[in-house]
């Protein structure tokens, strides 16, 4: 019964995920602005069902910031159809014609930009979520089946129930947009299984859930996976500018994937630069664990243990490691590093490009802070997450990301001899 | 035990992935022509290990069209080391940045190719398929594991260790190339799992090959599937030029992926165009079996069925439809084709676009034959085979498409606010 629910889901995507292929750039910007009025004018059906999720929420003893994560009120209503508006001011990535040549037979061989399909995504509390990956699914073109966590079941069923109304009142296909309402874990199994009618798979949340996703999935994923980043101070050094930057690299936001959790020093500046680094770090608050050496530089500092080099700690905690070398460094970062975002501080201009030739990471830095890994600071105007595969895309996710290519040919008659 | 022994390949090919990723061109060109060298002298073994897999396919009785493509000699080894020749004397895909743009605070980013890290490709019968996939994975930067079929293992092993021994003696790692030497399936489901080592499956098979990789796998897969084609004669067509390429895609080479299965006519030119199209094809020996109307125009073909619409004959087989207008042919092709390669004939600006944007296909093409749909043919120099999916790659693969990208940002102590 279940499976039957979700694959007629899956095959009214896949029909409209047709028609998504043919609107024009003028009714999916329409689409997108009657999405964000009608967020707005609807702000208190909104609010009454998110309190739904809030009450239940309170009752299963969900924490405090839990909670707030997946409280809706008029701000963040607005902040939502901010960012759909946002959306609708980005270039319509379908189209592009990003490459022709021309063969000696005479065909002028293209490969254009065209919608990927049927996406479906797999995520986990934030209602926003619902917004930001439904709008930047049908901006690209194509279908998107959402399912959303079950605590915010209400608020996403609400959610989704306004933006696919204003979507069909738009003019496109009324299965563009749908939300799997059935909170039951076998939903995604049978989802996961549907490879004839869906294209792409993006789970959005923590280790447990992209296992899952990855281990049962017939469809092609894209997942976002952890973030374990390093920032590496060079024996050459602006170590003014080194300690800013591994500074903002922890602090400027220690929840997030694109932030810090190791510092690698070189063991020649190790002393120099210690001191007043790990002082700076402790009075904002960062509990530092290091390596003996670093101990020996600081000893007010705890002990770093071999599972602190694979810790993503997320929190206001850092662990530091005097390196023998930038070969040094390189090996730590593969061993334990999750491949996101790698930064080198240096002024050696070979050192910096060994660091971005040997640093097999999505992102790999000089001079800057690991922060900068993001869709809206590279200027994608947008962010689906951040793929840590290798495959399709590899880092930020923008519009671009949420495309295929196909190839088309222009001939006069050639055929292969 | 199984299990063990391909988690060590697997982790094997992970450590020289990296060591690969670090390789020169020269050292890469420089093992492919070892290779192809070490190939050529030792062809009296590898003829004598192939004779064991021929044995074994008389004895099983397996038929002589597959007994000819399991067969080695004199002459296809050469044609083997030929091939070996012509992938080194392709551009290195590696290193080339192909975008660079800066940000408001300054970063300059760039996205640069990289290799994938490990590939596994699993595939059936033919020996060539061992050094050309082989051949490809080193030249593009990654460490490979090869799994071919049971009914070449003598022969794959032989190849497998004459090209590996070459790659190593020319400064290569020495597991950049490894051979699954079990023709235990167990060892493909073993293989599928290793996630934490192998970046990209690539099967290259039957369909029940296929579906088994895609169902098992929590590994990215690049599946190579079925090719249904279709070739369209608008009713503003050369008729000239539709029948010469309609003739061409189904019959330079009819067992192929990229062949016509079912010629599409407009019903206004039906009439004119099919008696002598039909005629073309009879004389040729294909087989033609029609829709009600084509069978009205040429009363000696066959009546087609419902399956014919869905069928890949792969032979001088073909069906025939009368169609409507244009929609209804891309209706249809929307319904029965697998997407490779599609086709439309007209003089008709609008309508060649038209076809160009709506048709779904990895290849699209205005007056030409469906059987270019080949890397060689697009100018790639080598083909690992024809994806048949949207993620990562569409159509035919070549050095590039064996590679991802990577970002690199250049800074000057750049912080996020």
């Amino acid at each position: 019964m279940l499976k039957e629910k979700i694959k007629k889901i899956a095959q009214d995507a896949k029909r409209a995920s047709r028609e998504m292929a043919g609107t024009s750039i003028q009714e999916k910007n329409g689409a997108l602005l009657k999405m964000a009025e009608d967020l707005v004018s609807n702000s208190d059906g909104l609010i009454e069902a998110n309190s739904k999720d809030l009450e239940y929420a309170k009752q299963k003893g969900i924490s405090i910031a839990m909670q707030d994560r997946l409280m809706l009120n008029r701000d963040r209503i607005k902040k939502m159809a901010e960012s759909l508006l946002k959306v609708s001011q980005l270039n319509d990535p379908v189209g592009e014609i990003v490459k022709m040549w021309r063969r000696p037979n005479g065909l002028q061989i293209g490969k254009i930009r065209t919608p990927i399909g049927v996406i479906g995504i797999i995520y986990e509390s934030r209602p926003n979520v619902t917004v930001d990956a439904a709008s930047l699914c049908l901006k690209s073109g194509n279908a998107v089946i959402l399912r959303g966590g079950s605590e915010a079941i209400n608020s996403n069923i609400a959610i989704a129930g306004i933006l696919s109304k204003a979507a069909a009142e738009s003019g496109l296909p009324e299965k563009a947009l749908q939300l799997i309402d059935v909170t039951d874990r076998s939903a995604v199994q049978a989802l996961l299984k549907m490879d004839e009618y869906i294209d792409l798979i993006i789970p959005r949340g923590g280790h447990a859930l992209i296992r899952s996703v990855v281990e049962n999935s017939s469809i092609p994923v894209i997942k976002h996976d952890k973030g374990l980043c390093h920032v590496y101070i060079d024996s050459k050094a602006d170590l003014k500018l080194g300690e800013d930057v591994a500074f903002n690299s922890k602090t400027q936001r220690p929840s997030v994937c694109n932030a810090m959790e190791t510092l690698l020093v070189h063991k020649d500046v190790a002393g120099k630069f210690l001191p007043s680094m790990i002082g700076r770090f402790q009075k904002a608050g960062v509990v530092v664990r290091g390596c003996p050496k670093s101990k020996e530089i600081a000893n007010d500092i705890e002990r770093a243990s071999e599972e602190d080099w694979s810790s993503e700690y997320l929190d206001m905690v850092l662990s530091i490691k005097v390196v023998e070398s930038i070969n040094d460094a390189i090996d730590h970062i593969s061993c334990y590093g999750s491949m996101l975002a790698e930064s080198i501080i240096t002024t050696d201009y070979n050192r910096s490009w060994k660091f971005l030739r040997e640093v097999d990471a999505a992102s790999v830095f000089v001079n800057a802070s690991t922060r900068f890994t993001d869709g809206e600071e590279f200027g994608f105007g947008a962010e689906m997450g951040i793929s840590t595969q290798k495959l399709h895309c590899r880092g930020p996710m923008g519009l671009e990301e949420l495309t295929s290519m196909k190839y088309i040919i222009f001939g006069n008659g050639q055929i292969k001899k």
